[in-house]
């Protein structure tokens, strides 16, 4: 019998949609689970790390965005060939995990003075920084991110990147022909294209 | 023949010491390229992506400290047995490391008022609460963090337990027996004892 999955996270984009984005590509059926931010603060305590996204297989429930994502890949056949090839796809997606984090540094700030410096840096420096590396990588990879092909790392930097383009407050895509056909790609996908037609009107981010 | 692998980072244990410790495990030889903290605008710019670790693999470089880790634990037999397991270890490194990533906030914090404030946070919720479900967890597995046996989640945490109390400022294994049981059956690995040992006396953190 099929593991009956359930995806718990906050009617978002955000860390769970490469998830979603795996399931629908591998054709595995999951229960997508949203909370509002309203409603958050009565469920926060139910949940192992006080955290979402977390994925519940067959009743166990597993924390951590990008470890379930990998266990995902791996199911639906989007990781390497060999260890070699699993190293550089995590790497890859590890990098523009920092990029995240550094996106949220500044999105979270709350005082608007810092705020700005920090709107300053993540502008000049770290989206060029880390966007024309991606770019770069996808010239070279034929289209893809790496390994010359379709992997978790172009689905997760697809998956993630309409919430960090939000978050920065800037379209990083533009001007950069070779990523931005990555995303092409993936959102192009029937099966991903499929539930990206179908996500809620009211998702929160 | 057995490739050949370079490991550079500060001279630190930090982000390098787990990385250090499966090297070491396996018994695969490999060159401890340590930059002084002082120097490293000098080199920042001849790395990838400016960050250290890196791992050369008969001249590749690939960053990323975890997808390294996870790469030579593969290679040293300290992954799990399948999917299953993997996603689980995967899951248990990820939250140690949002748990660095939250003191690495208050280490860094350069206004000693909002500092105070974070230290208080970090001592008085952050700390107990990722401790005690490591060491829950401890518990549960039988002395191991996950799957009842020795593997890379063990080593992860035990490599960087030493740093982040040192920036924590606090020993979080203290009361904690089942988790500093964890950390002291890795230390007592004979190999990985024996580079412990070894580690240079003029270390920076």
């Amino acid at each position: 019998m099929a593991p009956k999955y359930k995806l718990t996270y906050f009617n978002a984009k955000a860390l769970a949609e490469p998830i979603r984005f795996l399931f629908a590509y591998g054709g595995l059926e999951f229960e997508d689970v949203r909370i509002s931010t309203k409603d958050w603060p009565n469920h926060k305590s139910s949940f192992p790390y006080g955290k979402v996204p977390t994925l519940e297989v067959d009743g166990q429930i597993i924390d951590q965005s990008k470890a379930i994502g990998r266990y995902l890949a791996k199911k639906v056949g989007l990781m390497g060939k060999d260890d070699w090839e699993d190293l550089l796809i995590d790497s890859v997606v590890d990098t523009f995990n920092d990029f995240r984090l550094e996106c949220a540094e500044y999105a979270y700030e709350p005082d608007p003075k810092i705020k700005a410096k920090k709107q300053e840096k993540l502008w000049k420096e770290t989206i060029p920084f880390y966007m024309n590396k991606l770019d770069e990588l996808a010239k070279e990879n034929g289209g893809y991110l790496v390994c010359g092909k379709l992997t978790w790392a172009d689905v997760y930097v697809a998956g993630m990147h309409e919430t960090y383009i939000l978050y920065s407050g800037q379209n990083f895509l533009e001007g950069r022909a070779h990523l931005k056909s990555v995303v092409d790609k993936v959102y192009a996908i029937p099966a991903i294209k499929a539930i990206i037609d179908k996500r809620p009107s009211n998702e929160e981010f």
